[in-house]
């Protein structure tokens, strides 16, 4: 059976060695063509829906040490963020226990606070899982490219983005940093489609073109912003995602990876089956 | 093909007449034997999909016009409430457009508001779909069931309710209140499977079985709340759930009726298509 493992998974990786232009995007490594995809895509559903429902089931049982997890998505215009969104987190997990935040421009209020304070009401508690639609790296990669901040302010929070995943992650929550990685022409592709299709217009942003025109700025940002940032707690996988069905099932597989890691269990009954059984019998 | 039509959905509907003893909860009309429910189930998921999409669209594209749906889940433990949200909401919603919120007893600082107070935050924005895992019925239900307010104020929420919801739906809600109806046997075999097994227990309760000996009186309270709560503006359904997958068919049907009626279209492009097309060719 056409599977992505853990390890075929983890070798998108971003280490110290890591160069962006060395990602071909439109690469499938591990799968050979779309039959081998769509087999591989759903292999862990299983798994997922059922670690996802034990990390909820503590959730509920309140227990404060069950862990839980962050998928940061940062990717491109029409990247794919929205279909991992999708066909990652709904189609397997309880939306119960999930929170998706899509975020754009921080409002006057945010900007006049650190630019991490906006992010810190949406880590997830234990047992929940959370998902950033875009997140605090815009402030280090849209912000840098369009000069938006000074130099050494963005060069300050490289520093601190670290320092506060890595508080996080004390706190039992296992962060996971997605770049789907898309060429150039692919994207022209995507968002030819938005700009004709009626029922993908809502998508489109004409600010997506200025954006495209900048595109090798950006992908130095990424550069910078990546191997600055991918650290043991909370790495980055730069995940080839021309083919959508690819990235997702490279995800799919890396959110198995840390949900297997949080080592669950069901949580204790908090009362005496025998007991219960008895009164239920005389109800 | 097996299915439910609207108009048998729409069967369900409390009205004047309604008794809910007259319900038989391990009914399945239109529908015989499992094969013919399975396929029912899932007849109406891609127009769900397509129709939340367009939905969400209006949401993205800040149409305030868009109108919106509120789904209320009331029912006994282990009616299947969270398997709505699971499998008809879950299954077929992209969850950046769908916010569940279940509620449980309200704090001190809820208390010491009117009732309706805690809800209205969770009322869907336009564009947007809410799900009220339990909801403001608490009130006179429980509340009633276990004298938790004074009678006067109990028969004061009524018209309250009523109220609100007429409110609400001339701001563009559109609101669909549901039942799960199931039987005590059905109850007490789903709350034994909870008690003896390991990954059911953090969904069991003790205080289930308190509310279990109450059963008479909580059908008596459902009685009287629904039918006078149940408006052409925001109807009840008391739907038969001792099978669980003919009770989410009917609702899936019911959501698909209410997001039909919200007349949708695309969200009209804020951009000129052959400009952007120019656009992006430069690009």
């Amino acid at each position: 059976m056409s599977k992505i493992n853990v390890e075929e998974a983890k070798a998108f990786r971003v280490d110290e060695h890591f160069q962006i232009a060395d990602v071909d995007p439109s690469a499938t490594p591990g799968l050979d063509g779309e039959d081998d995809i769509d087999e591989a895509f759903g292999h862990h559903d299983d798994d997922l829906e059922n670690l996802q429902e034990m990390l909820y089931a503590n959730s509920r049982a309140d227990n404060a040490e069950a862990g839980s997890v962050l998928l940061v998505l940062q990717g491109m215009d029409t990247s794919g963020k929205g279909g991992i969104v999708r066909h990652v987190i709904g189609a397997t997990m309880d939306l119960q226990g999930v929170k998706v935040r899509a975020f754009g421009a921080p409002t006057e209020e945010e900007r006049a606070h650190d630019f991490l304070w906006r992010f810190e009401p949406h880590v997830p508690e234990p047992g929940m899982i959370s998902v950033f639609d875009r997140s605090h790296y815009e402030d280090v990669l849209v912000q840098r490219v369009k000069q938006m901040a000074p130099p050494e302010e963005i060069e300050r929070r490289y520093g601190a983005i670290v320092e506060w995943e890595n508080k996080l992650v004390e706190r039992g929550v296992k962060i996971i940093k997605i770049m789907p990685h898309i060429s150039r022409e692919f994207q022209a592709e995507n968002l030819k489609e938005r700009i004709l299709r009626e029922d993908k217009h809502w998508k489109y942003n004409p600010g997506d073109i200025d954006d495209r025109r900048l595109w090798s700025q950006y992908m130095a940002a990424y550069q910078v912003a990546m191997t600055r940032t991918s650290t043991d707690a909370a790495p980055w996988y730069c995940i080839p995602s021309d083919n959508k069905d690819y990235c997702r099932t490279v995800v799919k597989t890396l959110m198995y990876d840390a949900l297997k890691s949080l080592n669950l269990s069901w949580p204790d009954a908090d009362f005496d089956p025998e007991v219960e059984l008895e009164r239920l019998a005389n109800s």
